[in-house]
């Protein structure tokens, strides 16, 4: 959407207030996620932005008749000041200050503010609720929308072309997923679930889509019952006839304005409905309920088993990852070349520029499709800002003896790639290469990791930290997410980090290993190599079912960073074994010139 | 209580199921617990022991007019088949084979299944109501118990005399701790809380007692208001001239006959009263809802407090187990001196003699008035039997050349003390030496750990366990519990293992370091020392808030059981560093034999 100004806030924020008094309304809850809880959200769902300015990935305003206040978390305390005038919004943080706390404060007995029950879970309306009633107020779910009644130019939904996603790629029938689904029913006890996710849609009727940036999915409700049938809500524009020729007889295809009505006709007839709580729409489970449906709350049943990779899917993920590790060889040789050269001249390289190169070398990829996310170029000071996105406002340039950071990555037909490298332009000071040997040292702990069936990410988070840890140094982010194949980079259920995962790590899973340091103001260092789980390979003497990683990812890491002495001799012929790997898996796709750096870079130390 | 046989439990199975159908019930739950869910039960409430017979500290009954089950955990399954007649009630495990599930199969229409509410908390009675729902049958609080109906000789409630734990040892008066307990319930926006753990209230009231087994407490109720008030609920038999006087003119001594009275009181006023649902009977939660109090539904505020040893409770854990350590060196040279002298003659050193051997050595030390626990001294194959109990047909031998573990611990008036160590009987095969070995590196990495403020234990499990997962091997069951002081061995919330641990890692928290190996039929392994939490010494460069641990207890490792080859450099100099410390503070304490035995075995390697 075009950049709006302050005072177009204002005036947005002035209408809805007008709608919300005309609807007896004395607030209003206006999150980031749209019906889907997702990551990425279409423009038209963009109603925080819309409203306040905010462009963050998560965060809640919330709107009363005299003042208003927008929370969102850690990451995104410098960005929401320079994105939302204060005049408008007071900032409060999402997690420390919640907004069922400010709601306790500022509601007035007897008033009514309401919430969009399509946009929140029951668990983050129930928080809300606390909040409201412990202050005298109510809290009403508003089956209209007040602030899209005053949007007047909302986007369309969106309503991109959908595609078969085929069993080349796919390694496993829409059918055979529907049976493992049946069973993990059956044991809950389920007649049927929701699924709200579009990612579990995709995985499950094996379609992709185009509905939303860098992830490939139709955004569509679903609903899976035990006997392998689905009813599958989506706008009928997306259907193609090769999608449609690709689904089997038990798939129906139904509009999104028939769920509200097949849910109650599925209550009514005495189902038993699964709907995951985390993420399910409050007003799912509402029109379950008043209904008559008994509920099963439980996580998304096509989570766990999509996170799990098969063998196909695993190969795909190997092949992209091969050819994206050459595509990142290309660049990486051009950027820490050029940006020297150029560096203290007044044409320097810039992080846009730098982000713009490395999109056109993975666009000469084969079966590339999109990014997976937007990437993250931060030189110097802003490579500490964890979530940085590049702008040409921000936009700096690379200089001698800075360290620059470039996490990015690819959607390909067969796999998603994440990878974060780290290197210096010139040379680096002593500082800079312990930090960064300390993030490498943490980064092959979990890379070399043995861990029992039954782990959980939780348990192996410490072992990426504990170089940090002892030199009183820390990073405030997890350490591994999970990601999908030609789906969205960030998935669940399993993670790993400081938080607990819900659910224990299995083979085929697929990982990010990424842990870091970030000096404010200074530098930022990311290592991140993306992992399959799998069955640890024989050794004598093992007394319990065994599990490590392999990692996937190939691409050189920045031997200048590297401070020999404080590795310990197993560390060194870690880094030495992956190097000699990468030369292995990469110089078949490179040419003479990128061989011979590739070859240096990658030197036994 | 007299040991009971088969047609004992049979005959008693036939009385409970009479008084049951005389009560309309057609099942019962006899849960090991009593009102208090502590790990010692008098022998007053051993209600599951007296109608099975089976005697571990965790399990629970169900009883139906055909049938009856009895769960325990992995820990019992051999035991359980020992104690328990097999044609009275079926083998089941705790927790893969819950009771819900069993009455959910077993429960017909229309049932009505009797529990005690006073014996189980919301939680355990939710999980047991869904199960016997989903039959088709009701779940009934029975006021009665219908087993003390028919226990004829059940013994008296206990009714010890209680104790002032005097300034000198408990470095903080009860009226400050009920201050620092007032703050947090006007945090939590409660008025008052019931504490139903007995070490809460013997914490908080700064008393002692001598109701049950190995943990110094007076079991009772009591309500904490938020003006510093306190209803201790107590028989008065227990309340001695001593105890009185040193209670503060807010303490108010009521009999334990009129909690209930007093809830519904405090329901009515108005109150908002909170429960901890993990332990408050589930009848305390239901007087207050009858009577209309707003629950707030949170962690004993005991119980972090508690953890959280204050300096004069910290000075007294150093000399309680300096004092422990020094009887610890005794036993242990008497212990590996005596057993190869007399190995193979036809009067060795049995497990039974050295536990008691060991009572006289701790009988000795200044302060002593208790073991901490029942000792668990394992020879050979009993040492791999991780809750092994010694008794007169069990004991076995020590043999020349087999490995020996000793479990124990004193309650001492200034601390509490629980010290595991394993010694070889002669000399160690390469294997035992691998093992013992590797679990040793995994209790220094977790000794020398450095954390940030903000970790809890379940993150920092795997350090102790990654030398064991690095070969195949692993333990089952938790690395770290809390210890109380002159309290339970036992305590929360802190704890370290594979299981989330429902509060971080603060200094003053006073842990167990306990990884260990067990192979089945030939040896157990387990190293354990007792550490404080604390903050991390000055270090340069430090960017986070950083925690350490500090090791209390001393006491020789057994270098016989060492294998140097597989250690780092910085994990012998912990073991030789804690060595001369263990020297430096028992050589003041013993005579000149000992000191030189202890100079031979803690000699730098």
């Amino acid at each position: 959407m075009p950049k709006a100004t302050n005072s177009d806030h204002a005036v947005r924020l002035t209408s809805l207030r007008a709608q919300l008094s005309e609807a007896g309304f004395d607030g209003f809850i206006v999150p980031r996620t749209d019906e889907h809880q997702g990551e990425y959200v279409p423009s038209q769902a963009q109603r925080l932005r819309w409203l306040s300015g905010f462009s963050g990935s998560a965060g809640l305003g919330v709107v009363l008749a005299e003042q208003a206040a927008i929370f969102v978390d850690g990451r995104y305390t410098i960005q929401v000041r320079q994105e939302v005038d204060e005049s408008l919004f007071t900032y409060r943080h999402l997690i420390e200050e919640p907004a069922s706390e400010w709601l306790e404060q500022k509601v007035q007995p007897g008033m009514k503010i309401a919430y969009d029950p399509w946009l929140q879970s029951e668990a983050q309306v129930k928080s809300l609720r606390e909040g409201v009633e412990k202050a005298g107020g109510e809290l009403v779910a508003a089956l209209e929308n007040p602030l899209d009644q005053v949007w007047s130019d909302q986007p369309a939904r969106p309503s991109s072309k959908s595609m078969p996603y085929d069993m080349a790629h796919a390694g496993c029938s829409s059918k055979e997923k529907r049976e493992e689904i049946s069973r993990s029913l059956k044991s809950s006890g389920a007649d049927c679930a929701v699924l709200s996710l579009p990612d579990s849609v995709a995985w499950l009727l094996n379609v992709r889509g185009e509905d939303v940036a860098h992830t490939p999915l139709v955004l569509s409700f679903a609903v899976v019952h035990a006997d392998g049938e689905v009813q599958w809500f989506v706008d009928n524009e997306k259907i193609t006839s090769e999608t449609l020729s690709a689904l089997d007889n038990m798939v129906e295809i139904a509009e999104p304005g028939a769920l509200e009505g097949r849910l109650a006709a599925f209550a009514k007839a005495g189902k038993k409905v699964l709907i995951d709580p985390a993420t399910c729409p409050e007003r799912v489970a509402t029109v379950l309920e008043q209904n008559g449906a008994k509920l099963v709350r439980a996580m998304d049943p096509c989570q766990r088993p999509k996170a799990r990779k098969n063998p196909v899917e695993l190969d795909g993920l190997r092949a992209s990852h091969i050819r994206d590790g050459a595509a990142m060889v290309r660049f990486l040789k051009w950027v820490t070349e050029t940006a020297l050269t150029r560096a203290g001249t007044d044409d320097p390289v810039t992080e846009m520029e730098a982000a713009n190169r490395l999109l056109e070398f993975r666009k000469e990829v084969p079966l590339f499709r999109d990014l997976s996310f937007d990437t993250i170029s931060g030189a110097g000071p802003n490579g500490a800002i964890c979530h940085y996105k590049v702008t040409e406002e921000s936009s700096l340039p690379l200089n001698r003896d800075e360290i620059f950071l470039i996490d990015s990555g690819g959607q390909f037909l067969d796999g998603t790639t994440d990878i974060t490298r780290t290197v210096i332009i010139g040379a680096a000071n002593d500082e800079m290469k312990d930090r960064f040997t300390r993030v490498l040292k943490g980064h092959i702990a979990l890379a070399t990791a043995k861990f029992p069936k039954g782990t959980s990410g939780m348990q192996l988070d410490s072992m990426a930290r504990k170089p940090l840890w002892d030199a009183g140094l820390d990073y405030d982010h997890g350490t591994g997410h999970g990601v999908g194949c030609f789906l969205g980079v960030h998935e669940g259920p399993q993670r790993i980090g400081k938080n607990v995962s819900p659910a224990p790590l299995e083979p085929g899973v697929f990982l990010s290993n990424e842990p870091g340091y970030y000096k404010a103001g200074e530098y930022g260092i990311r290592i991140e190599n993306l992992m399959i789980v799998r069955e640890a390979g024989k050794m004598v003497g093992v007394e319990i079912p065994l599990y490590d990683f392999e990692t996937v990812t190939l691409c050189p890491i920045d031997l200048r960073l590297v401070d020999r002495t404080i590795m310990t001799a197993e560390e060194v012929t870690w880094l030495n074994d992956y190097h000699a790997r990468v030369r292995r898996e990469l110089t078949p796709l490179l040419d003479d010139e990128h061989k011979t750096w590739l070859e240096e870079v990658t030197r036994p130390v």
